[in-house]
């Protein structure tokens, strides 16, 4: 049977690398973000909603449908986004809640149907930020919306979480990803301590394959890349 | 000069006591809520709407002329609410929701107003839970809000957070508080373990009035009530 997996955010960079990667190895992928990815074998395209309520129902029923009642092997919630900005920012407001939609709306929606869809052992992975295991006083919401995620996958993985039985709960915490946008903004930058996004479908394949690969239900993974290698740590 | 103070959520159980109790020490005190408090001296009293953006505006803009340029001792966010859940809960999406807009949503106005309108050296309050130190399976959304609460106090405490020189931000993490309501739905529960509402209020008043009795800057201040006294713990 064919193996299925769910990419939340798989039109960004790292959604995409996702899409293209699951595919190689003969995943059915869904991808569900804002924009169609077309790499992908089912698409659950968002209107851009403010009412998360509405947007998991919505995503909920495409499910239903598209996934046709087949066990799906993981749930990766990789959208997201960065805004910086103290509270006496101008933008303060409107940028933190635009990071409270990117990553906390997806996370709560991401382990909605992790409860209803993924499969007994299966796999739910959250984006959190390495930033947020400290104070964020450069860029409040972000750090906010970051620590609420990193709760919500800690509490996932406690006992009845509503979470399916012996399934895995974590949570990424990159420093700076090796992403295009990245390249483009911070063109200057040691691109050497960048995680490499093949590195982490990688990772996140390895965890699928094999569950005793993967650490403690609940760690949040923090990616430490020096000189190109990638190094993890749990915290 | 009379001494100003703001505190959001002021028809709530806390937020009442709170009014009472600073109009009774003679502060001119402004109610934020859904609801006017009639005991304030200035209510702003808010639309229950969804933006955000839009709320956080129009809170400044009533401030801007209601508070004549005055500065303001504490701003004592005390807005908030309870609904627990876990993964699977059919009002999951909802209820977190809720929680996000209840705790998020006034932490970060109150942080904006903060930077807006707080003397030098006055106190900003945010209210945390002490549940939300721990994983919450059975109530993710409430758990990860107060999170983010937390998150958001101790960046503020951290430097060139866009705070007033001087100021303090604290972050109380109470158990259970003695309110009606929890009166009413635990109505066999051990009360002596439940802090008393008008304990926190000297405990703020104490901290307005006398910066060095505050506790360090950024600290989550935990609340536990046993045989009726409560003891003050700092995470």
């Amino acid at each position: 049977m064919t193996k299925q997996i769910i990419i939340y955010g798989g039109r960004g960079a790292l959604g995409d690398c996702l899409v293209r990667y699951f595919r190689s190895k003969d995943f059915k992928v869904t991808s569900i973000d804002l924009k169609q990815n077309e790499q992908a074998d089912v698409n659950v395209t968002l209107a851009d909603v403010q009412d998360l309520e509405k947007q998991a129902e919505f995503i909920k029923e495409k499910l239903q449908s598209s996934l046709n009642g087949e066990p799906v092997e993981a749930i990766l919630n990789v959208a997201g986004g960065w805004a910086g900005g103290n509270a006496g920012d101008k933008d303060f407001i409107k940028n933190s809640d635009l990071m409270f939609k990117q990553s906390v709306h997806s996370s709560l929606i991401a382990a909605s149907l992790a409860s209803t869809f993924l499969k007994e052992s299966g796999l739910l992975v959250l984006t959190g930020a390495a930033a947020a295991l400290d104070a964020t006083p450069g860029m409040i919401g972000y750090g906010a919306a970051k620590a609420a995620t990193i709760h919500i996958g800690r509490s996932l993985a406690a006992s009845d979480s509503g979470m399916p039985k012996s399934s895995s709960v974590l949570t990424i915490a990159p420093i700076t990803l090796d992403t295009p946008m990245n390249r483009k903004w911070m063109p200057k930058a040691d691109t050497s301590t960048w995680t490499p996004l093949e590195y982490i479908a990688e990772l996140f394949h390895k965890w699928i394959n094999d569950p005793s690969s993967r650490p403690t239900n609940g760690s949040v993974v923090k990616l430490t890349t020096k000189g190109g290698n990638t190094e993890l740590s749990y915290h």
